[in-house]
């Protein structure tokens, strides 16, 4: 029987390590046997392995594009060993190495867009990756960001359906999350963290910056409106599974949650996290997002509540919200209903 | 509970469902509550029709790769609803009409390399896809050939590993298999078949007739290598969980896969399928197989023991054996290992 908390990953984001390329045989085979929430980062870096070797040795073949599939798949498997898992911050930070130094080579073998930015961010930098799309001079830009528990090692996928539409990517590791949040804790006030990667990007002559859009998942549909709110170089942005107001949750939120906000927030109590998540309000803000604004959400989202979303789309001036009834949280059990939708969507307003 | 049928369909292909493209969470949502075999075809066919519905809705709004990408999940639920399905043949074909029709809708949305062959044969046609990378002019052609119970409208994704390595694409329903199946009963003397496709396609000029492989699933297994024995034009071969000898394993083969055969083999009673299948064996022609052929096996085959594929090696003379302990029929568990490894290698022996 798997402890509680393989049992919680398992229920809150089973369908999220598919959504975002890990072969669902895969997925059956690591979890398979697993007890306790000690051996799970264990079990994935496992799976990582295994995937970092099949990479290698295409590589050493020439076989080029398989590498660099094999590396996207040890990326992730690394990713999702650490992305909740807080046990031993060592072995949290050696899985994340890993993870980026697999998304690295993945890119060396499938991307020569790809490019590793620092933007220097409040003493420190934001980490990003900038993608581009073939055959576009001057490609409409989206930043791609994450929510409390993911990063830009999760979105090679995710980050090619914005791609296959002829959009350029950012996808930012922010203040608190991933590589970043080794230096900077995460903060409320998003319109800092991407005015400071528009300043980094103003003279950039392969990227259209007055077409910029914004896609944020899980926490990620909070920091995206937060700083549209602010930012109107972002011209159009899209919510997927965010939350009206991360405080007012926090009592219903499962424990590896409260405790992934707390550790990233660099909280020194429960009660410091408590207070901190209750900045992650976008209520103040809502009315002053005057861009076209895409909310999306699933009616069986056990995390944020699908009554957020509507709230949210209603009080923003041009909210328009996309419910899905069999939706769970990011809608990643429908990942084909909505990830077309938001690239399609921000296409239509980037280009219309 | 599920019926024996059900539980059948699952544990000899589960695997397979996702491996060729449909998304993990409809597979589960789909089999959730199915109870009997004769309602198998009516709950993927309401799979089909979702997606058909969305790509409907994606084509209205001018959104062609959201669309494309629908119609191949409706295609490939289509097929699935009845790929081992016989229990009313007229909804069998119905079914298999939608799966034809929703490819269709698929090949115009997503690649305009992608025609529809008619190819005389026996006085009937042989129906085939054939689709070429972009970019090259002459490109060498790989013929995809199906099984028992695969046709052409599973294969969009599997073609696109050859067609992501610069390799052309021919996938052709033979006697027996999918459309052509209505026309002509199978039949064992493959090179027939090779003969007439290679014969049709001699005057063309956009494709390199001189580097011509084939790569067949399951009793495709069986038909490639048979074909090759005989027909010079194939440069090169992979069999992927294929049979040394299909009459030798009548006996142990699921009720499915027998009713599957005779049905396909219009064989008027049981033991005329015996027979009909005890054509089927590689032993007398192996000896005669000179190209490079490529065997691939996964150890925890439960249709086609791996000893087949190990004597089918041994017995070729250039025959190589991949052997793969965790793999299920057809390796479809490992679906990241035998694909880009039998695309890759047949990519290197056809331009070595």
């Amino acid at each position: 029987m798997p402890d509680d908390r393989i049992a919680a990953a398992l229920t809150h984001w089973g369908p999220r390590f598919t959504a975002q390329g890990v072969d669902p045989n895969d997925v059956a085979r690591t979890i398979a046997g697993l007890e306790r929430w000690a051996d799970w980062l264990d079990a994935w870096c496992a799976l990582g392995d295994l995937h970092a070797g099949l990479a290698r040795e295409a590589e050493a073949r020439g076989r080029r594009l398989t590498a660099g599939h094999a590396w996207v798949r040890a990326a992730l498997a690394y990713h999702f060993a650490k992305f909740v898992w807080l046990v031993d911050l060592a072995r949290h930070d050696a899985a994340e190495d890993r993870a980026i130094a697999a998304l690295a080579a993945a890119h060396r073998c499938l991307d020569p867009t790809a490019e590793r930015l620092e933007i220097p961010f409040d003493g420190a930098h934001l980490a990003a990756t900038l993608r581009r799309p073939p055959g576009a001079a001057r490609p409409p830009l989206v930043l791609v960001v994450p929510g409390l528990d993911s990063t830009k090692e999760e979105f090679f996928w995710w980050e090619q359906v914005f791609l296959d539409r002829g959009l350029a990517t950012l996808s930012v590791d922010g203040p608190g999350q991933g590589e970043t949040g080794r230096r900077l804790p995460l903060r409320h006030d998003w319109e800092a963290v991407v005015a400071a990667v528009l300043d980094a990007l103003a003279d950039r002559r392969d990227l259209d910056l007055a077409r910029v859009g914004a896609a944020g998942v899980s926490l990620g549909g909070y920091y995206v409106p937060r700083a549209a709110a602010f930012e109107p170089r972002i011209r159009a942005l899209a919510a997927i599974g965010g939350p009206l107001d991360f405080g007012a949750l926090w009592d219903d939120l499962p424990p590896l949650t409260r405790e992934g906000f707390a550790h990233h927030a660099r909280a020194r109590d429960p009660e410091e996290a408590r207070a901190r998540a209750a900045r992650f309000d976008l209520g103040p803000v809502l009315g002053r997002i005057r861009q076209p604004f895409l909310v999306v959400c699933g009616q069986q989202d056990r995390l944020i509540p699908w009554r957020h979303a509507e709230e949210v789309a209603r009080r923003a001036p041009r909210g328009e919200l996309v419910l899905y009834p069999e939706g769970n949280h990011v809608c990643n059990n429908i990942p084909y209903k909505y990830r077309p939708l938001v690239a399609d969507w921000l296409s239509e307003q980037l280009r219309g």
